[in-house]
């Protein structure tokens, strides 16, 4: 275990029925919001009508920004900080998945600055301060709803950066597991992929030594989540399913089941980042295809701990540590296959002939995130397991 | 999984050498803080000078009051909220374990009212404020670093009561583990089964469905704790066990394990908080002995958890859920056993004719703690199968 803090002061209103105690939350930060949402999912389910109709009962009154999509630009960032400066607005509120709610963290950021935005995800300035951000989750997935972190594509650039802060955190989160009912089988999917990845890179990336607590908590989460979405894909509106689902995205990426492996690196995340950059792939279905291919690179350095996952989450059994990691690489592959996730690059039309393209573009983010060991070779040498 | 708000704004500073952290967390509270501390084994180790020097070097003056008992009384925290108010304290720093921080919370709260402190135990009044509390964690036990509780022993009326608030959250809790190093064989144990049936309560008596996530998390921190306080005993100073033991059992008692199980409760703890006010027991002491024969008292109610945890923390086999239970009392048994902490009343000389002294003394409890479903026959029920 190594030394750690943890300060997650976001307050979390998990279940049925959440969503109108938006006003009530609201109300305690101000009377004036900007509310963000994306490509109209929470309009035809309802929940944004409900959303807006608790703040105006608390006397909140705002001003809508929609149209945020995913893997969410800057551009859109650039206009909602015009906004939000120009009304004064004292709060954001986000309704929607984890891109509405990056583009609110960073809005709060950049509407209390005069410099641009970009900048705090070039490492150029830091985030000293933000409007707080209050949300409706409606997508299980990202984990943004509970951490200071937020995702952002600078479509110019062709860069998907990331920026942090305790500033960020969420004030309030309401996860209403119904909310998420309506969300495809696809995106169902690769939610669940982007949150085992969420746990799977610390697992395998980090800095301590006596990891049994730590290993044993994620290995307990990925085992949930794997039963949890073959029952939400048969049946979506299976409400105890939802929840957990739900609730484990969060935990994912809460600082709660990483706090003590020290130095955490997330690789696959690195290069999946130029997939959506270059190509506006799905996020989760970027990181399945990464996570396949970067396990096969991983075969010979962490034999024994590929093997601890199979082990522990695809009960495989054996002797023979590097046969029983080589089956664990083929029995994660298969799950992303039975729940309709991609595992090559193929999948998405991606040739191979893009591969220095797409290294070139995640060295950026490998220099950005401290993760000097991944040269570009080293990426295009990932990139080419994930062919 | 049911409904249910997480709010946990406690910052944890988690590590070895953390422990002057504590002069510049102050800091940010003031510069007049109250001291609280136990009976000497902070100061034996050295940590208490410690703190009091980063205190000083960052402006912070202080008026101590140590002596603070384990299951402490409330005489005690009159006299310190006595000295707080008289001093105009802007903060409490607590260092030690859960007895002198569960003593500072009280004083926090009891120091902004007028009216006697023990109206918040009897629920007379409500915490609607607080001074802030900072805290060293100098034992792995209570949790009490990490949420808004405290236990506190009426002497007077024999009376070991609890009272929590959000504002009763520590600001800051600095867990150094090599602090733990001297804990003794006894305290490590108790301390052990404290953290463990802190996770059994609401694990056996809850409110949910579906609790696959919830029930594997917990799972997998028994485990976790089974195996390495016996590395503590065998080795004290061994960092990674301290380590790991210190933070199972912050997460045992810090919301998450239990967020999402409903309405939960705590019949082990109302009947151990009698053995304490009466006997002063030690707290994990009672607890052992009180789960033993909870269990058995369970055992036809609730025979099929019982076996699920038999399964998966005490890896019994077999077909018949029954038996598997049976086994699985048997097999915490000999756990408590081979930690010696005590499973019987009769480990502490308490006869079978005090059962009914017991059991009314834990029914005030059962009142307060709105769990009806123990009157004082089921009590004494309980505690004949712990003679």
């Amino acid at each position: 275990m190594q030394n750690f803090t943890f300060h997650n002061p976001t307050k979390i209103i998990f279940g049925k029925d959440t969503v109108p105690l938006i006003g009530k939350e609201a109300a305690r930060y101000g009377t004036r919001a900007l509310v963000l949402s994306g490509m109209g999912s929470a309009k035809a389910s309802g929940v944004y009508a409900k959303a807006l109709d608790a703040l105006k009962k608390n006397s909140v009154s705002f001003v809508e920004v929609d149209g945020i999509v995913s893997n969410p630009v800057l551009s859109k960032v650039r206009e909602a900080i015009r906004i939000a400066k120009h009304q004064d607005t004292e709060m954001i509120v986000a309704i929607g998945g984890g891109s509405v709610l990056d583009t609110a963290k960073t809005v709060a950021a950049g509407a209390v600055v005069e410099h641009d935005v970009w900048d705090f995800f070039l490492r150029k300035e830091t985030i000293d301060s933000a409007l707080p951000v209050l949300d409706i989750l409606t997508l299980a997935a990202t984990g943004s709803e509970m951490n200071g972190g937020a995702v952002i594509t600078n479509g110019e650039t062709q860069e998907k950066f990331s920026a942090s802060s305790i500033h960020m955190y969420p004030k309030v989160s309401i996860l209403d597991p119904t909310t998420t009912f309506s969300v495809s089988p696809a995106y169902s999917a690769f939610g669940a992929v982007d949150t085992v990845v969420h746990l799977l890179e610390p697992y395998f990336n980090n800095t301590a030594s006596h990891t049994t607590m730590k290993d044993g908590m994620i290995e307990s989460l990925i085992r949930t989540i794997i039963d949890t979405i073959d029952e939400i894909l048969e049946n979506p509106h299976h409400y105890p399913s939802r929840a957990t689902m739900m609730w484990s995205a969060t935990m994912a990426l809460n600082g709660i089941t990483s706090a003590g492996y020290g130095k955490t690196s997330f690789p696959v995340h690195m290069i999946e980042h130029s997939l959506s950059a270059l190509y506006n792939v799905p996020h989760g279905a970027g990181l399945s295809i990464v996570l396949s291919g970067w396990l096969q690179y991983m075969l010979s350095t962490k034999t024994e701990k590929i093997a601890q996952l199979g082990k522990n989450c695809f009960f495989i059994h054996g002797t023979d540590e590097m046969a029983i990691a080589q089956e664990t690489i083929e029995a994660v592959r298969a799950w992303f296959q039975s729940i309709n996730s991609p595992t090559k690059l193929s999948d998405y039309n991606i040739a191979e002939t893009d591969i220095p393209t797409i290294a070139e573009n995640a060295l950026l983010l490998s220099k950005l995130w401290d993760m000097q060991e991944y040269s570009d070779d080293e990426i295009a040498t990932v990139l080419h397991f994930c062919k």
